[in-house]
């Protein structure tokens, strides 16, 4: 499911993507080993929606950083780590011993076209190339506590007490029941902090204050939260086509889901509520953040 | 196989391992999720010779770094860091999709004491949390430009150049005959690339110079990789229960290995020819070279 934008954000996009799939077409290894990079392309290029990348792009214009940033910009490497971290997290998550899925953006999963050594191999390098752009010396040198600052939000967002420890909670609760709470937690770390981080990343590469920061923040992480209500809702009523990859896998595998817990009325008035969160928290900052609006509800009304 | 030294090493040794057993301890996750701090610990906690740690310190000592320095020094997060990305390379090499390995220093495997996905995800924080120590804002902000090259240093040995990169390689030659100069393209990057970064950033942690770490590169490389051609040795020689991991993987598996090109005579040969070309590089440094020295000796007749 591609990001489909309001008339005026559209262009916005459009010009955001198409520099971002040249940056990674250039930026991802093409040279030996071949059985490394070849389904490390495969798992970036060519599919997606980008959603992280173009959290990173709006945080960054929103508190100032130049919406024609050369290439060598910290923002393209942020945009381009979080999206590694982002594909990397599909690979492994699709392997047999996790959800075994066959289907991911419309194609075979990395370890149906690859085999499972080469994508657990694939991922493994993929994060460790996160970590390489982001302390890239070409701009990192420029600005070395700032990079770092970067390297350490990704790195706490990616590891166990964001990502990886939300993926691990999410396997110990299959058959069980969750109250909010519970399941909140579980998400705030599963996607919600790579969501976070992307926004969170992108202002500080574009040097944001504290107080940027923390309206960015609550912007953020209400987003976050809004991102898997949603994914809960067409989990449970899109099909396979629309969304590209395998339909009614929550309810199938028992995994407890917010349309569980709250039917998909009470999960769709829920995110509704979530997105009126976000957009009050940029209602504070005094800048334009017409395309992290525009962002927050396609996040929340995709699909419909 | 633990480090047994001369006797007038086993001190610094004895000192060091103590002291990273307690850092280690103290800093590796035990809150929340469970799920995933315990197979962590299990990973990195009790067990292994620590050779890259040691690495670290020794070269950290020999360019002036503070013998006993305080567990907020960079030398403490640089020694954890390259041993929990060495940790979750074992973790992930050890699943069915890759070398399907029950027993690993002498204890069962991750993924036998934990179940598979949990071994997965572990490995994937495990590296993240490298990441996130070389970033820890308590020394790293002092100064963040040598931080930063650690970071990139880190990266790019686990990744696509690196230790990934060699794995892949590993995977794609089974039962193919390699010439002396592809097998060592191969472990270069599978096991010295991480051996080597261990010594260039026990250095750079210490403010080494441009000639300082150059000598330390060369002593690294002939190092990292006569620690492979040993390896080689013991796989073909010794028992499981001398090596803590199973033994005669490698002839089992077809996979060219030093032994199956240059004999086990030839070999040994090698490796000790290699030991001289790391001791010759370290009398090019005007310090006191003996933990260098002494690990290099160990690495070639251990097991003997």
């Amino acid at each position: 499911m591609t990001f489909v934008a309001a008339p005026e954000q559209a262009a916005w996009v459009a010009r955001v993507l198409q520099r971002l799939e040249a940056w990674l077409e250039r930026r991802l290894p093409q040279q030996a080993p071949a059985q490394l990079h070849e389904p490390m392309r495969y798992a970036v290029l060519d599919g997606g929606k980008r959603l992280r990348p173009l959290l990173v792009w709006a945080a960054w214009e929103a508190v100032g950083g130049a919406s024609d940033a050369d290439e060598e910009a910290p923002v393209w490497s942020v945009a381009g780590a979080v999206e590694l971290i982002h594909a990397y997290s599909l690979v492994h998550d699709d392997l047999p011993c996790m959800d075994n899925d066959v289907l991911r953006r419309g194609k075979p999963t990395v370890h149906v076209r690859f085999g499972q050594a080469q994508a657990l191999l694939a991922g493994d390098a993929l994060q460790a190339l996160a970590f390489e752009w982001l302390s890239s010396p070409s701009w990192a040198q420029r600005d070395p506590a700032r990079a770092l600052r970067l390297v350490h939000e990704l790195a706490q967002a990616a590891g166990w007490r964001g990502m990886a420890g939300g993926q691990a909670i999410d396997l110990a609760v299959v058959g069980c029941t969750l109250d909010q709470n519970a399941l909140e937690d579980m998400h705030r770390r599963k996607t919600g902090a790579l969501l976070r981080a992307s926004v969170r990343m992108g202002a500080l590469a574009a040097g944001a204050s504290g107080a940027q920061l923390a309206v960015l923040d609550a912007y953020a992480q209400a987003l976050g939260l809004a991102f898997q209500v949603v994914d809960d809702v067409l989990d449970a009523t899109a099909d396979t086509a629309t969304l590209g990859k395998t339909a009614g896998k929550d309810a199938a595998a028992g995994k407890p889901t917010f349309v569980s817990l709250l039917g998909c009325e009470g999960a769709c008035g829920y995110a509704e509520a979530l997105l009126e969160q976000a957009l009050a928290a940029l209602k504070r900052l005094d800048a334009d953040t017409a395309q992290l609006q525009a962002l927050a509800r396609w996040v929340v009304r995709r699909g419909r």
